[in-house]
């Protein structure tokens, strides 16, 4: 009978997977990413962290990961039980993917949860950040986040989208709301922004506070293929050497697809005025790329950490320097040619960056930042202080960005 | 810049993770349950399945998994560019799940998904069955599945439930439904009857032929633990070694947490007569200890895989051999001592499983199905053909169990 219950020997602890403890003082407290009952990885109070991995056999045990994780990877040192341990050096706070490296291949640490992203499902730590609570879960009137299908006469196929409702959606029949398009980063999918973004908190935590107006999210796959067409995916050279064969087939998705469905199905204000589009890393250049070629479709428009392509597409990422100059004249197919005319139409341009990001990330949209407000074009400009390409950039991005939705 | 769309290099592929393609003759076909863009693992038209990992430097590799697979482990070979290989015997339909045993570790596979079982995040492999199409998305109208946070006045803690609501749930504004809880396994959690079991395309399918009626689902997280109180989890003896224990905290949150928010915050009919409880394997334990202590809740049972714990608690699961005598004047708390005034009270008492779990299941429920039927307890008894303590058994029991619902 002991054999009956075997699986059930692993799971019964009943862990919150939402609270997001503070570092208690001077003793290490588990991750909250942790799969419920692991203690191991646990966060100390300078937030090194102590990873553990039981190989006997194993030669070589490496961990690695995001970069606020710290320089990595860092080696492994094997205990009398075949135990392989370390601990890191103090890290940033926010979520950082991480793997190890067993004999050479990187594999998910069985002791957490795995988040999608590198294309695949993936370990990831939760570093609490001292005094910053708006991603955690409170006792306010919580939103529900929504699997919501639908036909893609683009693609052929059905997709899956995920919709926040504000709280009391279902009570206030006789209310309609804005719509903000969310979009995830290169190698993540539509889990992303709830998983690891904790959007859905965020949301709930400033509506709460009356700093943000209540509104409909939706966060989609970003990415698309046309039936018989191209490949959309990496791996697909025809992606790497072509930003319009990428993007367009899901600029496709979003206009003729998405947005009608989400429009049919929940109470939104169908209207330019009352719909906004970001997105963090190519969900960034994905929004630059769609939301400047459909301004009558979109008043509001942000980019987390979003590589700038002016050219807006025909540009080969495989190239040695795709860093384009900023031609305010031409950039995004002249969208803001006329910077008055863009002033008048779009209530909101917002760009943000984190300072411990790469040089490439920060020149780049830096420079955009520079070369438009230079040609009187009225932007927000984000700097997410000490952290880098990585999801605490972008959950105060988001936190930042949505309280100027909608106003 | 190449570095720049690193992690981009990996995943741009607009498969879609829902579609449960046939096997094409005569070749291999990736697994469904493979991220975009895996060509491996892939499925024979034997149903024999070929899996591979790069792993140059390790010096033992093997793949292990769910019964369905087969008799494993299977032990892989290393070919000349380092990658280990494997084709297994002909697999069983359904969701397999598997890992890697990469020198003496298991690990996950990173060209699949992840699903939680086994108490942490694990591989898994979808395979299809001929002619079975009911759990496949199709072209009807469909449900939303809704990530619910509520707080647990037993636990102390938000906890999120998974919320089905039936196709244009928000358009029949004046149309209340029935509730089905439907819970997961044994170191499964509350994703799992939506990502293993494909509940939502079952109960969409089964509603747009007419075949089940519209309803609400909930699908908890089945484990609880009161503050302070005694670990719930397993690595707790005390949970090995009392299920009264086990299970009582989470009744505690069923009767007065779950259902009340659930009543509270979507249309339901709030009385016994519109209200079921069903479960697979620890989840169907689950169910017959909590829904026959409150008949005064419950009109509909459903028991899929549920080892038969008559006592209702104070069991040793660590014990030799706790399968009881079920005797039907004293199982469950006397539940059934009166034959008649049961079958007049509860609507649908279903015990079901598959022909190929072990004898231990397989007598423990068959032997309870025999006294019930014997004592003139009416009772409907399911037998998956061919399918063992797997999901394709659950898949197959909930498309039996929820047209019988709310008749």
């Amino acid at each position: 009978m002991k054999h009956l219950y075997s699986s059930a020997a692993v799971a019964l602890l009943a862990l919150s997977q939402s609270t997001l403890p503070a570092i208690a003082a001077g003793q290490s407290t588990p991750a909250a990413s942790n799969v419920p009952g692991a203690e191991i990885p646990s966060i100390n109070p300078d937030r090194s962290i102590a990873f553990a991995l039981k190989a006997p056999d194993a030669t070589s045990v490496l961990v690695a990961g995001g970069d606020g994780l710290g320089k990595g990877p860092f080696a492994m040192t094997k205990g009398a039980d075949g135990t392989w341990s370390v601990t890191t050096p103090p890290s940033v706070p926010g979520f950082h993917y991480y793997w190890f490296v067993l004999n050479g291949v990187s594999v998910n640490d069985p002791a957490s949860e795995t988040y999608f992203g590198y294309g695949k499902e993936t370990s990831a730590i939760e570093v609490p950040e001292d005094g910053a609570d708006f991603y955690s879960i409170k006792n306010v009137p919580h939103g529900e986040v929504r699997a919501k299908w639908y036909l893609s006469k683009t693609t052929g196929e059905w997709r899956r989208a995920f919709v926040y409702t504000p709280p009391n959606y279902d009570e206030q029949q006789k209310t309609r709301y804005p719509l903000l398009i969310l979009q995830h980063g290169s190698g993540e999918d539509e889990t992303g922004w709830t998983r690891q973004g904790r959007a859905q908190f965020i949301l709930d935590n400033l509506i709460a506070a009356g700093l943000a107006r209540p509104m409909i999210v939706v966060m989609d796959r970003g990415y698309a293929q046309r039936p018989g067409g191209p490949a959309a995916g990496v791996g697909s050279n025809a992606w790497l050497q072509n930003l319009q064969l990428a993007f367009s087939s899901f600029e496709d998705v979003v206009i003729h697809d998405l947005i009608p469905a989400i429009d049919a199905s929940y109470r939104t204000i169908p209207d330019r005025e009352h719909r906004a589009m970001a997105g963090l890393s190519m969900g960034g250049m994905q929004t630059l790329f769609i939301a400047l070629q459909h301004l009558d479709m979109f008043a509001y428009i942000g980019s987390f950490s979003g590589p700038i392509i002016p050219s807006l597409g025909a540009v080969n990422l495989l190239g040695a320097n795709p860093q384009e100059h900023f031609d305010t004249k031409t950039a995004y197919g002249g969208a803001f040619a006329d910077p008055s005319a863009f002033n008048k139409r779009v209530k909101l341009l917002w760009l943000g960056v984190g300072t411990a990001e790469s040089d490439q990330f920060r020149t780049g949209i830096g420079g955009a930042v520079e070369a438009l407000r230079g040609a009187g074009v009225r932007l927000e400009y984000f700097e997410s202080r000490g952290t880098a390409h990585e999801w605490q950039t972008w959950r105060r991005d988001l936190y930042d960005f949505a309280p100027r939705l909608f106003r």
